[in-house]
């Protein structure tokens, strides 16, 4: 496959056209953001961090039966992808109150909720990825009813599938986010990617956390975090 | 009924105690607050005028079929209510995309939706009265799913009342917030009130703004607008 032109560059991705219409390479970038990029920093190796335990916990997904954008990784930071129309929404699922969900609502940080919360969030930088409830989703045209129950279903399904299995490897899913995209059938595949930039992981004995919080917070060890996830993960699934 | 000590005080009433355990009185104050109470004023009258307001408006929806608070006016500021025990929920529906809606999400002031918006709003001083989903009105067991679902229809039956109503008169009702008790029964009752203190309302003609907006936005002659608004509807309401 011949990586051509880049089409998009988000903030921790750029994404580049084929020699096939519908398919992509996704190249993982080094940059760090946090406050809707109002912090910025690079890592040197993070991208190839996370394009590692991304590849990883989407073939962990898919086997467990939820399709993603995934067809493989290529190098250290180049996924080959499945083209799709990205829906427009960030999808959060929250096991443990902490980050917005505390300062927002006046939950208690480190709350274990008595469900796994499913938040939508429109994703537009402009606005900050304001949270929206599910009518705005319907109005504003970014999804359909039916397709607005298929994340939430994927969502949980997804926290199902993961959450116990970085119990296995001493990590605590506290919450994390997805993108969900639309193929050339309307398919709806998970997309993006989910790494420690997109979740967070706090030791279950120490309770450190494992994740961009060591950047939001200057904990500093950012890159040797994500290592340690990914060694962990590559020690369960090897 | 003989009115006894004052039990609450809010940013538009007082609430008193009566010799009725399920009766109170709700006394119509002059304050004016926009912007979670950081703008202040008084406005002398104003009490009398949404006291008059909200007690034709609580009977024409009680005709309709919504049962509410209100046991009846009792003189120019105070109203006979039925005690309640508050959902803590400001439940929001919208006609008209303009204030927070347009600016949140970027929809262009002024646009006919497509369909009656309602959002929920955790009713809390200390944290803004932040915007949040029905996960969240469930997990932080502010209502039942079975009364997040009676809150929607209500705030939509309402709606569908009012809406006809007010164009009747001329006036667009553009948005309005309202609030809902359970009684000593758990039956969910309108309650506080239902003014141009709480709602959004446009001349049809001119598009002049007759409710709050004159305060929040500087525009002056609050108070005559308010009364334009109860000549109105005392007109069609004889």
């Amino acid at each position: 496959m011949i990586k051509k032109e880049q089409i998009y560059e988000g903030k921790g991705k750029k994404l580049f056209a084929t020699d096939d219409e519908w398919t992509l390479i996704a190249e993982f970038k080094d940059d760090l953001t946090a406050f809707n990029a109002q912090k910025k920093a690079q890592e040197k190796g993070k991208g190839a961090l996370n394009a590692a335990i991304s590849a990883k916990l989407f073939a962990l997904i898919k086997q467990n039966g939820v399709e993603t954008h995934l067809i493989k990784r290529l190098d250290e930071t180049n996924h080959l992808i499945k083209k799709t129309r990205i829906i427009p929404i960030e999808v959060v699922a929250r096991n443990i109150a902490t980050g917005s969900l505390s300062k927002r609502l006046g939950i208690k940080e480190g709350t274990e909720l008595d469900f796994t919360l499913v938040e939508f969030y429109y994703k537009n930088d402009d606005l900050g990825d304001p949270i929206i409830n599910d009518e705005h989703v319907v109005l504003m045209k970014l999804a359909s009813e039916d397709e607005l129950k298929t994340l939430k279903t994927l969502a949980r399904k997804i926290n199902d599938i993961l959450r116990p299995f970085f119990r296995s490897v001493n990590l605590n899913l506290v919450d994390f986010k997805v993108e969900f995209g639309r193929d050339q059938n309307g398919q709806i595949l998970l997309a993006d990617e989910i790494s420690p930039d997109s979740c967070r992981f706090w030791d279950l004995t120490s309770g450190e956390k494992l994740d961009k919080d060591r950047f939001r917070q200057d904990l500093g060890g950012v890159k040797l975090a994500y290592e340690e996830v990914l060694k962990r993960i590559e020690g369960a699934l090897k």
